[in-house]
């Protein structure tokens, strides 16, 4: 620390390359915006620059991505030591399908895709590729660009015919879309975090989440609901709940738990004091504003005069003054 | 209070006469000794004077009583402003059957007794007279005072010709004891508090109760459940719980709780403050020494030490510093 | 039963004299209507009579009772083995006060209560008659007859100049009401159970009441909540929860318990199957009509088609037939 | 099924090729053994062929697996119908090394490896080649077995120098093993199940697991604590429990639970029917046999015969002859 660079990183990395969901997300930090951006190869790289220093931040997917790494993100969190998030933003997810200029829908034997990807579309090509065969891909951009790209020799660098990526793919690329639109579910949405090393807590705003990680004290049943019983007596909602092994034995888990409020709300604040005392094996991740920018729904039970008057009545009765001695000078 | 008496009362009221278990707990009041004794009929004239101020304090049974009045009390309490414990006694239940001098106990025909003192007799009677009758009083101690007493034309004042009364009896009246130790059940024993209008707080000893009254903000299912659990989520054990009729509609309860634990312990406070958020209609009667000075037996998981812990952590997540800007003379 | 009496018996027990609100309850009976009445001294008599067989049933008070008993009927209930309850009847809890014939408001100096019904009248008498002296009874109806009673030397039997009284004492003595509805709460009412030792369970009415007593399996936070989650979950409300000692040790608690609903009603049976493998220390006492004839207000996630189509999912999973082998001659 | 095939299918689906950590699962699969074995390219169309009928079952990765596919895994047990699980196996994880032949370590500059593989050897991998770029592949036994590819024109296939395989890779094809067991956790395992459209359910053993997906009724605060409430008021461990996306909108998920019992035992169907009764949502997946054969560890107070004890007390009570009719002949 003493030897802090000069200048410190004003770079953003991101999964790439270019084209990505994950570009869409980072393009929507404001921050970002003009700083320079870093395409990384995965999860664990992205949070790698954050914690050498080599990036001022991060964005990486953490819930029902197509460009994979949700797992690897929240085990990452989990045992990465320093790590906050401090905004999340999300992508809807769309496809479409991609090929060489000049390739005709009919003449696609091979789609190249993400496995993920592959069975989010899987209805359409079903339909209107029946008999096509599916090359698994580490990426969808990746795959997609691949059907360019020729080696030393001269040959193609990839057997497929097509691959699914998403639409900003041409954007990049000199590809053609055979067909758009081919994802299954219409409501596809991809969440991303804006993770740093920074201490310092955003504003609240009214709409915000804040994220922990927490392991039981110990496997035995009523353990789990004993940890989320200390929301549901504060009226705190949660909007995810991820359980992940923990790794060292099967059957132990944490988990990934998202609430609907700011740490300076009364109701978190005293939820997470509950959990911390449940278990000291609690990680905080963060409370930052809501992408969708919906202020929390609560019961007005919990609200923080509630808290206020609570600790106003308590204080009083303790703060009485000793009784007077009544045997004075009698 | 600016017209305060120059000299404050001293005095304290039990329920009397002489000889009642009442007194017997009084005279384990220590600061109550030497002072003025002031024997009433009921609970209710024994808590006025403490309202009124005519007595200091007020010793009144609130559990398991013989000499009757717990229901009363645990009204009382709920409903007249300002009124502590400040400490508890026990005095254990033994009866004993007395008559005039001269009587002998195949002679007994009536035995005059409270009924709630005569169901607790009612097994030794039934073996040693089997033919007895019973009348009913308002008082054991009463009921055995008149069988000495005549009318100013010299009639018996009472058709009884024994009572079931406290051995403490014959320190006070010329009666014979026709039997000892004549209660079904010996471990009886009557819980007595020492009720005033301190709002101190009597010292943490490790081996305290909390009293309060709660009513349910709902009559719903799992209403009191929810409140209930405010106490076994922080690990807190209740010695009590009683519910009364509040008395505005049938169905609607109050709910008399005694709590192990001391107001400043971390357990105990946290839970007032959820029971408070709760339900606002809470009455905190006292917290005060155990008769029987046994620990407070609890978890270590909600010991004092993993509150404080708990809010440090917190205090340490909220404190950090503003990010620095890093983009300062960049 | 091969033995039993030529002729049954067909008398009802009720605690006496004529004129207490037991015998308004017992009025209200429609079966007791025309059989032989027998009053007798308290609650334990009255079950007295029916575990003999000396009566076929007992209308006792057991909530909010001004002719006292609540906790001696709740102990008898859970001690006397075979009892159960069949209905349950409202009495409105209304007070006079009477004297001998001639006495004037102005002249009372001492009133003979019950000290229960004197506490519901204390706010009137202390308006109306501020210099009055209490005079304990252990019952209202005897307090008030013994004023017209003189002993065989002529005197007064009685030492108070009035009595506090249920209006009824006037179709049984002359004596002359100074003042009516002298009770501070108006809506007071008394609830008396139908007491006997049949077996059989009264027909539901869709508006019912069942009462249990439990014992708590052991004494340690969360034990009692455990107890009443198994109503909570099943969307059980409580009418009545009170909890009475043991008796074998201070602290020590058994609880009663009314549900709404009778015990053929889904949620019931299960709720009671639920409590029973909790602790098995479990009195059933009765399902009966409720005296309010409100039907049970719950919540249709537990009608009794939910349980009903759970059973059937349920059945449908166990009842494949196993996996045809289908090596069978292959 | 009127036109089932003369000789249904007995083969057995798997993720494919020959070498991956599935085939090893499903070479434990005792009634596979001798039968034919179809590898397919996902989880998708090993379920397909299930569903279809082209293969008697399928062995496929649910819990922490590096082929990947569990998430994929649980959407799809959740959204196609007729789907039970038969059996689970356990495959110990690890990881070698693997290079063309004559590679020599200190030449490997780029490793192919799926990101989930990669991560589990990033450890191993920074200490040991700290300067090595990952190839991020679909399947690790695909990118191995590319290494040994070339194209028409005798170009490399693939740009690696080595990849990460099971070790079980150089059974099936001429790679050298540069490094052995490079995985950082040595207790990594990764659980199969055996699904098909079997509504047979196995014999329970003693040891036995139940698999189940819930969807919560509605997304409020406290939904989820009921629903696992289900299992803890019971007795019943969860081993598993996973939320998916439902995928019609953000913050809406199912849960993918795993319960230890079989649904024969008592508890697990209490269980089940609270769940049924909770949500309607919920679909059985199956009790089968564990892999680790470790007997199910519950409190006795949920033992089988509580439950039938329960019954036949309940039983009684409702069994009761309705109440003679004392009236007769009298």
């Amino acid at each position: 620390m003493s030897d802090a660079p000069a200048t410190p990183t004003e770079t953003y990395s991101y999964l790439g390359p270019a084209g990505t969901f994950t570009e869409l997300a980072l393009k929507q930090v404001e921050e970002a915006q003009g700083k320079p951006w870093r395409a990384v190869n995965n999860v664990g790289e992205a949070l790698d620059d954050v914690v050498t220093g080599r990036s001022k931040a991060a964005v990486i997917a953490i819930e029902n991505s197509i460009d994979g790494g949700v797992s690897a993100t929240q085990d990452a969190l989990a045992t990465i030591p320093g790590l906050r998030i401090t905004g999340e933003y999300l992508v809807p997810v769309g496809f479409v399908l991609v090929a060489r200029p000049g390739t005709r829908l009919q003449d696609v034997k091979t789609v190249a895709a993400h496995p993920v990807a592959y069975a989010q579309c899987r209805g359409w090509l079903d339909r209107n590729l029946p008999e096509h065969a599916h090359l698994p891909a580490g990426s969808n951009v990746q795959a997609a660009t691949q059907l360019l790209e020729r080696d030393e020799a001269g040959n193609k660098a990839s057997v497929a015919d097509a691959a699914i990526a998403p639409p900003t793919i041409v954007d990049h690329h000199a590809l053609e879309v055979l067909a758009e639109n081919i994802i299954d579910n219409d409501n596809a949405v991809t969440r991303f975090a804006l993770v740093s090393r920074t201490t310092a807590i955003p504003a609240p705003t009214g709409a915000d989440k804040t994220s922990l990680i927490a392991e039981l004290p110990a496997d035995q049943p009523g353990s789990l609901v004993e940890l989320l019983e200390q929301f549901s007596t504060r009226g705190v909602n949660m909007s995810l709940l991820e359980s992940r092994p923990i790794g060292d034995a099967l059957g132990r888990h944490r988990f990934i738990i998202d609430l609907e409020g700011h740490i300076t709300d009364e109701r978190i604040a005293d939820a997470l004091l509950g959990v911390y005392r449940f278990t000291p094996r609690v990680i905080f991740l963060g409370s930052y504003p809501r992408a969708d920018r919906q202020p929390a729904d609560f019961d007005q039970r919990y609200a923080d005069e509630v808290f206020v008057e609570a600790r106003d009545w308590l204080r009083g009765l303790l703060s009485a003054e000793p009784e007077p001695d009544d045997d004075t000078d009698s």
